[in-house]
């Protein structure tokens, strides 16, 4: 990396490391939060400890996105009593703080927000060992252990170089875990970060990676071992406190490719535009740009509604590419409570009026017959080519929106409201967004 | 097969059923030629035997379609003494029967035209069994004696459903080993109508075929062991002269296919259609319809004419289709003298003006390079869809025509020369063969 890298860096670091003002908060909150736990645990006369986990604990939060994760460690029980007994406790703690919901993830937690700040709270069991967890949150203990020793172990700019990796990632999108983005958890970037000893030794690295990636700081080695018990996954990193788990298991091959790009063009061309994602510019579409929105139904977490879209979406995009419709790009938007939608772009919104279809095998006499049978309206043919049989018929459908109404129509889904759907054409976007999609490349492409 | 069938197939008899004269005009003709021959031999002091084979030895002849073929038998010697001098004494008898031309199969023979009928006039080596070949053309004999046994084996009808299955392989234009059709030879039609015991029999199994196709009218039996031994072909029909060859190795899937198709359509929809092409109708193109056409180089026979037409159009149908042109059915034609052309047929004749480009994978940093230097007419993206970058770029040639021009300039031919190449695009095509294509179904197809 040169010195323009450099410069960058520490201008990007200016805007990132956290105030002193957000230690403060934490310290604060932190200690208000343990203070009604305590008590609430003596009331209940239950033997907990009350801890800080996550970003907040190691020290390798953003700016202005300061998260508590307090984790309640229970003496260890089953799954069951947490569920039951140990969200129990939690509500009651919960609510002698504020307001608050209940989230699920593996297993249920309290989601709050104190002083603008959000609060997790975790019921979990203290485990000796990370390879012990008998719920997947037990091992974050263990997590926050390892990384805090790791990054003194670095010194003292080991959390800005967290920081740096963390605003990438962020800045180009592929930060998170979670359906919606497949990518990188704050844990995995801490990891690439230990790995290769700091932010640009991992960007360099990530620029010339090539799946399956196997990255290894905890230093089990045996990469073949590991490369085959996670076979499928395009990125491989036993997680240091329990080597069964693969820490890396939610990113994606696009997620990846998507890394990998970014960190390859950030080398040659450094930018801010690759940490701060700048406002959309005013775009007008260049090609038919349709966006299909849906509102919501009520009461479904986020990995549902982005899952369903995802699923959705999907099939939708074959089963137009596969109609003839020559789909450039589409992208995926939710506020993830009231609305949802899919925008696409593409080279022709219009069909021909006449379809070629391929009929069975000519050996097939039964499905030759079917196949004549249900397509009779005969405009050509037939005729064949290799050995089967082709045709062409009218098309009944030929303009996208209709086509899409048809599509929809056959589909199934519980947090997406599929009845609701609207398809418009897009000329100038003016969401955010949108405006992004219709731009037609990343911002940090320059 | 019902009685309509029966009536239908009399009717056709009558027309194909060689006359009284045909019969005379052979026995004259061979007669004659054979005394030349004879003559020949004798001056030249070699000892042969000048014999009749094929469909005008077997009787199996359809009228207005009789042809000589008289092998002369030389004694064993090598394939070069075959081409030399037995060449030499072939064309010794021909110079004193008329006019004639050297033709190139396995090895040189000579054609001639005796009071309109067309004579071919083969040097051959009398071996003691089929399977003793050492040119192809020394089974002949093997296979008119086996033929003959077994038709008259069959009783007096053989010979007419012979004629009636090759009258149906030449109506649906099948009928032919040669590049131009890949279809069924005289000897294989034969062996078909043998092996099934009758035209109808024949028809109706063909009808049920599924490749691989496995005929043994030599009784051989050890399918398994034959469709090995000539796995990759469609259809396997051990020689009952040589079963190391396989008598069926010509016939293409489609041939196969285009014979099964008939034959089901022919059971249930029977027509005077499937046996004689009937004029073309008059019509118009109901979708772009364009006539590439080229002048032949001089000197070249079918066989590699017909070859070089397949392959170059093969490749050109594959990269229109590539580019985004949506093929429906294309058609070869030549008189194989002077021009050949290929027929077009598609849903658009223009493409998009602006065409998605496909890059590397992502990890391959090296290509991606250049895909990108190559690129840089970039209307939008990059963008990244699975662990590809697409980006979309203009595109230069957008017409049909342009576009085969540009293909065309890039292949290579001996026999058809390439820079004659004329597009014209047909509305109301004045060629029989042109209306046929243009008309889009198989005339047999009521």
């Amino acid at each position: 990396m040169t010195l323009l890298h450099k410069i960058l860096e520490e201008s990007v670091l200016e805007k990132i490391r956290p105030t002193k003002e957000e230690y403060e908060k934490r310290d604060k909150l932190f200690r208000k939060i343990k203070e009604v736990a305590v008590r609430v645990l003596k009331d209940e006369k239950v033997e907990a400890e009350v801890t800080l986990q996550g970003s907040a604990a190691k020290e390798t939060w953003i700016r202005n996105n300061l998260e508590l994760d307090v984790f309640v460690l229970f003496p260890v029980s089953t799954k069951e009593w947490l569920k039951v007994t140990g969200l129990r406790i939690i509500e009651k703690i919960a609510e002698k703080i504020g307001k608050y919901e209940i989230r699920y993830a593996e297993h249920p937690y309290v989601r709050l927000k104190v002083e603008g700040v959000k609060v997790d709270l975790v019921p979990a069991f203290k485990v000796s060992d990370g390879r012990e967890a008998i719920t997947a949150v037990d091992r974050t203990p263990f997590h926050t252990k390892w990384v805090i020793e790791k990054l003194n172990e670095m010194g003292e700019n080991s959390r800005d170089e967290v920081r740096l990796l963390k605003a990438f990632f962020k800045g180009i999108e592929v930060y998170g875990a979670e359906i919606k983005v497949q990518g990188f958890s704050g844990y995995v970037t801490e990891l690439l970060v230990i790995n290769y000893g700091g932010f640009a030794e991992a960007l360099s690295s990530i620029s010339q990676w090539r799946p399956p990636v196997f990255v290894d700081p905890g230093n089990f080695g045996s990469k073949a071992k590991f490369l085959h018990k996670f076979r499928g996954s395009p990125m491989v990193l036993p997680d240091p406190v329990d080597p069964n788990r693969n820490a890396a298991a939610s990113v994606s091959l696009e997620s990846l490719a998507l890394a990998s790009l970014a960190s390859w063009r950030y080398i040659t061309n450094p930018s801010p535009r690759f940490y701060f994602k700048p406002p959309a510019p005013d775009v007008k579409a260049e090609r038919p740009t349709y966006l299909i929105s849906f509102t919501l139904n009520p009461g479904y977490p986020p990995e549902t509604i982005w899952g369903e879209l995802k699923r959705i979406s999907r099939s939708l995009i074959s089963t137009l590419r596969r109609a003839g419709f020559e789909i450039t790009r589409y992208k995926l938007w939710s506020d993830e409570e009231k609305e949802a939608a899919i925008a696409i772009e593409m080279i022709n919104d219009v069909l021909s009026r006449e379809v070629v279809r391929i009929g069975p095998p000519i050996w097939e006499k039964k499905h030759l017959l079917s196949f004549f049978t249900a397509h009779d309206k005969v405009l050509a043919g037939p005729w064949v080519e290799g050995d089967r049989v082709y045709l062409i018929e009218p098309r009944d459908v030929t303009s996208f929106t209709e086509f899409v109404r048809g599509v929809i129509s056959r589909y199934r889904s519980k947090s997406i409201n599929l009845e609701s759907v609207e398809i418009k054409k897009i000329l100038q976007p003016k969401t955010e967004w949108l405006r992004w999609f219709v731009y037609g490349k990343y911002w940090w492409w320059t």
